[in-house]
């Protein structure tokens, strides 16, 4: 099956970056019009505090409530953290109509070239994210992209968007290592793919042993290596596969609750990004290692520490967890005392977790 | 100038990969020939402890003295060390016949399925360390690598040579995120390149900026990203780029201790590698950003903290940082009592670095 996508899916990402120049014009007309009537600039944003924080079950993230902040030019310690934002503003829109890419790390030394004071890197990164409440937007819109980079392989033809490269292809077949997932991935239109179903991965070793092992061609899958806790560009780009192109997503992590949140935070996402909504995969499934796949495969173990049953206490309690196979598994963790890692199929052979395990979870989970 | 690589270049994989397979045959076929004639078998490799470890100024890097050790099954307490480092080495050959990959990890746990045992993963990191000794190859010679990836811009074709991929050829500008270094590019021939020098950089925020900002066209470099400590894959794969295509490597890092020591072990290696050879690039050069870069350039700073300063008294007596520069920037640190990160740049807006300081130290360090 080739499935070549149509016109109307290609321009997702220039439309994107259409909004985001509009959002940024449209910001800064406001505060000129407020100027220009006479009146003190002020801008009007959700409150991200942790009371202002819920967990809403139809769309299975968390959001923020109705209670507002409000930023005045008026108030005189609102001036520091509100002339702050207009500069922030003003960089992101420069970078992306210059189409360049920042970090966190290079806007706090950037406000530098325009005298512009952030007392530390914390302060800058507020503002950063009170810039994405304010226009509902992610920073990667923006151009501010995190240092980390994961991977993806598989038979997805991408058109890079990014200057030098625009209307270039690339197949995410062509690096067997893997195709880095960085602002101009992430960047590209999705122009043709066979693939009917998403892959993603906890650990390098394994996503390597999967490429070897041809599991893209034998399961049609697009394989994405989250490289443990997933940087936010490749949540987003798991969000676009699962939405754009229709594929379901399946995660597969070590046995243990940070590998369980792994998946988690792709599904649902964090109480840190409450103000976002587009980086969660809702509808993907958490495929393994589960609690109960380490009882029923023997699988080589390490004890839980006391760490491990903290966190799993936590994690019951967590709003996102609230549905059957989460609580089962956690209890199964809870009771088995055990963890263990994705590598410790091996014991049954190299390619025993490609030819057995992952049909078997497929099957299990779609 | 185009440079096209030679017949002679092209077959330095290919080389390495029939080295190890011999080594290892004759590893298998010396145990034997022992057992054969009725002998019980043994293996000599030099000591890897702390007293046998010189640092030889001739090849600037670690190395093992004349103590070498000796492991007989004749003795009771060297039959366990002495079965696993033979089943490590069976189980490398098979991996690198069907031309299979593994990690450390990954390692521990296939051991169990050949009812090898191993009481924890940090015996079998052992002795592989102890089969790289008796061979004197590195791991990703015989086929395990490790997780981390870091990546790789500029033009130079490269040729696979991994299973489904041979003769297919890649150029490294093909994706501007960069191109990942794992297993498979590192296995790869180099085929073209029209570069003049490596440029390598230690955080994936400048990496990006390079590529955004053409310093592969404009400074004819082939880019590296170390990702913070470059993993051992990427040390070689500078190597090669050093050795077999002769050019010049350049090394960026953040201006403070750590920076310095992620330069000098892509220059010098480290003690836990001195039974290798092929991890150096002894006539790289650190070319900033040095703590005279911090006082020339104004650069905005932070304190050092005590465990900086500490770092810096002991590589002040490490006998890899010898020479006048090292000596001279640590002391420099050591009077400023500041460090800076490499976006610092940006305060003078996000080109300079390109712009200004990347000619200027590429020429001082030349």
């Amino acid at each position: 099956m080739w499935k070549k996508l149509g016109n109307r899916k290609k321009s997702v990402v220039s439309e994107k970056k259409k909004e985001v120049l509009e959002s940024l014009g449209k910001l800064g007309l406001k505060i000129y019009s407020q100027l220009n009537n006479g009146h003190f600039p002020s801008i009007q944003m959700p409150s991200r505090s942790t009371e202002n924080i819920y967990y809403n079950p139809e769309v299975r993230q968390f959001i923020l409530g109705d209670k507002r902040v409000r930023r005045s030019a008026r108030n005189i310690r609102h001036i520091r953290p509100f002339t702050q934002l207009v500069w922030t503003a003003l960089f992101s829109s420069e970078l992306t109509s210059q189409r360049k890419t920042s970090t966190l790390r290079d806007v706090y030394y950037s406000a530098q070239a325009y005298e512009m004071k952030f007392k530390d890197q914390q302060e800058s990164n507020n503002i950063i994210t009170d810039l994405e409440t304010v226009l509902g937007l992610s920073r990667e819109d923006f151009s501010i992209f995190p240092e980390e980079r994961s991977a993806v392989f598989g038979d997805l033809t991408i058109e890079y968007t990014v200057p030098g490269y625009e209307g270039r292809t690339l197949n995410l077949t062509s690096h067997p290592d893997g195709v880095m997932i960085g602002p101009a991935l992430t960047s590209s239109e999705f122009v043709e793919t066979t693939a009917d179903k998403v892959i993603a991965i906890e650990k390098g070793g394994l996503f390597t042993r999967f490429v070897e092992e041809n599991v893209h061609k034998k399961f049609n899958a697009i394989l994405v290596l989250t490289a443990g806790q997933a940087p936010r560009a490749t949540r987003h780009f798991i969000r676009r596969l699962n939405k754009e192109l229709e594929l379901p997503a399946f995660i597969f992590t070590d046995g243990d609750p940070w590998g369980m949140h792994i998946a988690m935070v792709v599904i649902s996402g964090s109480a840190n990004a409450a103000h976002l909504r587009d980086l969660t995969t809702p509808d993907a499934k958490w495929s393994g290692v589960w609690a109960s796949d380490i009882v029923n495969y023997k699988l080589p173990t390490d004890p839980l520490e006391d760490v491990d049953i903290k966190r799993l206490h936590e994690l019951k309690r967590d709003p996102r967890y609230k549905n059957k196979l989460w609580q089962r598994e956690i209890k199964t963790f809870l009771d088995i005392r055990r963890k263990a890692e994705q590598e410790a199929f091996s014991r049954y052979g190299l390619t025993y977790i490609v030819d057995e395990y992952l049909p078997a979870k497929l099957e299990e989970t779609s």
